[in-house]
């Protein structure tokens, strides 16, 4: 059987007259589009144009549901309840929801954003929270979130199908965590160099710790990011490359797309 | 056969740490609740809690929505385009769909609120907009407006069923359209003529334009303000009015509630 | 000499068409008043209304900078950086001077809201942003943070005349540290008893922990709670029983005011 | 005597996440700055940077008051009351005083950005609040506005001493209003084209209008436009042009700065 990998990129991240990414470059390279819901990016004609533009690709669509703050991105970590963190969930993925549904598409996968992916990557209670929102919701929905953290087990705990999500161009530390964007090195800026990481880890090898030890790392989805200056031909690079290695790309709601 | 008549309010109009309107006080006496969507009220944790308790009351759970401005409290008229009504439609009728569908129900309808509400009842195109929108994102969605506007017609364009709205405690011009509330007789303030007004809206009777000839409103609804300081009290006194004339108080969606 | 103790309330707490607190019942009674900004409640037109108000009672005004969340009032922590807080601070303190400058008046000092207050009693970084973004707008306003704590370090250190903030109403941990919130026995709802800790706290006389043990705590300004439901009443016991005791009620920057 | 021009431009109009307009390109060509308040563009941190950047290239820095309005950038018209308007305007002015007052300068103008501009320039009543507010801040201010528009006319009643404002790349009609950017001959995109109304306008010689017919124009400031893709470019033709002909840019506040 040959081997599947889903390639995701948080898309529609432009906010009214702000253009972010770009969006129309990457598309066609990757299997899972993650769009923002309007509370770090993503005002409603941004949310009704992405998701034609993923539709139109064949692109699964899903919720990239964040912490409300426009002006830190959604970046800064926020003390919220469980209960706000329930609510705030539902309410986004319902907004982006209604995009799907007039356009005659529905949602695929659930994925916090920034600081929120951060939180419930480690606290229990919040990724509960946002997994039983989802649930609440759909139970058919995917729940992605950091490979081997808090968030995949809450979305168990709640009965959904997860997806451990593996970076290509995020530096691991040898226990399995990210290093820290604090650090110089956290970013893998070099374009071969992060697309053997991606390699490895569809394939189910180790890839190498920033300490130098071998470390593996779960992957059902690989995220690329769409702030790269050089999102587009990064996607394309790393298509290729996959392809050229035999494997698929492909989201699991939507079947093999290349 | 008898007369019916649906009673419909305003609520979940709180936001965050502010409290509007008394909610549990009115529940009992309507039949159809316009639930704010967070543009100009309502926190997602105020509607999952309106939405909860529309729904042990067996209210009929309608979307208000409304322009951006928490400000302004969506009462000042702002000058969108049509595919931004569209989009923000479409954004907050989903937001609160996802409340409904996390506990278990759905939405009977979607009304306008404040500026957006009158502008769509006098601009076609801004009317058709958010006629679209509503239907693109559920057909059997009921579209509430201004008795006799451009709304309600753009419901009907757009194969929407509609609901002609009347107030009981608003004055009407001759010509049908309501007293600014600039002016000083706008507002019924007397309970007892308010219901009176009511009874003959309900009736199918003619009502007092405020010149003092007799006038006809269709009334499919008649809203109940939830910002009077009385609301409680009033509705509970418009109730009692309209089942003593033998009147039922009732969604067409959820069938008779009283 | 006499003894002189500042009483202080936040005011200014409405937002749009959301009412809060009882401004008026309570400005008879305080020497400062803390407004809101803007960032977790106060929208210009009541930033100028309490400032006016504020003048009218010869109370002196000052600025209560939050974080920006006006769906959780201020009151959930954010992950900031020290130029995000100095930057934020800047920006209050300036839009209220303004009303302060229209109004003839200007501002006597700067206190921090909710969750940026309690950040700050414990975070030297954030507290220093803050008391220099203070200090670089006007060396001659006063900075007001939780007694014993970060925030009047920071002040000092920044060459700004500092007041110690003590509560009439909140229990003390023996530390020194106020009792969480989450604790059932964080508020002292009995008048008699908080009026009593106030007293002691004016006198400079020990107050009793939650554990029993008599404590010490530096008090140049009490804080009277503005949103109790009795708030005016409570404002006015105390009033009444400091004047009782012999103790002026006065700001530092304006003379004695009682 | 030498001839003199101010050249403004838009500026600090990114915020949070997101960039607009090069302002390092345009800065060193400008003698004012109206840099964005937080209401259409503008986070803290951005006001911060731009004030520091316009006060090391010497340029006057102003107030871009706006709506409030980020999705639609301050560029849909709300239908706000005298008293808004003059609170809004007070708010932003004050909030961006703050910037300039820690970097040791002062604001010199102010200037209503999208449709506040508008607005105030054909709506004399809120035309006199915003000058109303600028001169309660501090009667030394200048207020700009559409040249021969209401705004500047307010101005003058108010006290203040106001600038003309006239646009290098963009069409007038014959009446002298500016041609609306929903006709397709709005803009001037021509450079050549543009620098050639800028310098008719610069000596106080009639330019063509949209027709045909020669316009006066009263330009005491020439606008040139931040978001323009070639902005940079544009501002150093501008300028190269401007000093070719003999004529000095300066703003009148700083005094000749070229």
């Amino acid at each position: 059987m040959k081997r599947t990998i889903d390639l995701n990129c948080d898309l529609g991240e432009s906010f009214g007259a702000w253009r972010m990414g770009d969006d129309d470059a990457v598309m066609p390279y990757i299997s899972s589009a993650n769009i923002a819901c309007g509370y770090h990016a993503g005002d409603p004609d941004t949310m009704r144009r992405t998701v034609a533009l993923a539709l139109r690709a064949k692109v699964a669509i899903g919720a990239h549901v964040s912490l409300p703050d426009l002006a830190g991105f959604g970046r800064r970590e926020m003390r919220v309840s469980a209960d706000e963190a329930h609510a705030m969930t539902l309410y986004q993925v319902g907004a982006l929801a209604a995009f799907a549904r007039a356009a005659g598409t529905r949602l695929a996968h659930v994925k916090p954003h920034g600081a929120l992916y951060n939180m419930a990557a480690r606290d229990a209670a919040l990724a509960d929270a946002i997994a039983r929102a989802v649930h609440a919701f759909d139970p058919a929905l995917r729940l992605v979130g950091l490979a081997g953290s808090e968030l995949p087990s809450a979305g168990e705990r709640a009965g959904l199908a997860v997806a451990h999500e593996a970076f290509a161009d995020r530096r691991y530390e040898a226990g399995g965590s990210l290093v820290s964007r604090r650090e110089a090195d956290a970013v893998i800026h070099d374009v071969d160099a992060a697309v053997a990481q991606a390699l490895a880890l569809a394939r189910g090898e180790a890839i190498t710790a920033r300490s130098g030890v071998p470390l593996c790392v779960r992957a059902d989805t690989i995220c690329v990011h769409g702030d790269r200056a050089d999102a587009g031909t990064f996607a394309h690079r790393l298509h290729a490359a996959l392809l050229g290695a035999g494997i698929a790309i492909a989201n699991p709601a939507s079947g093999r797309i290349a």
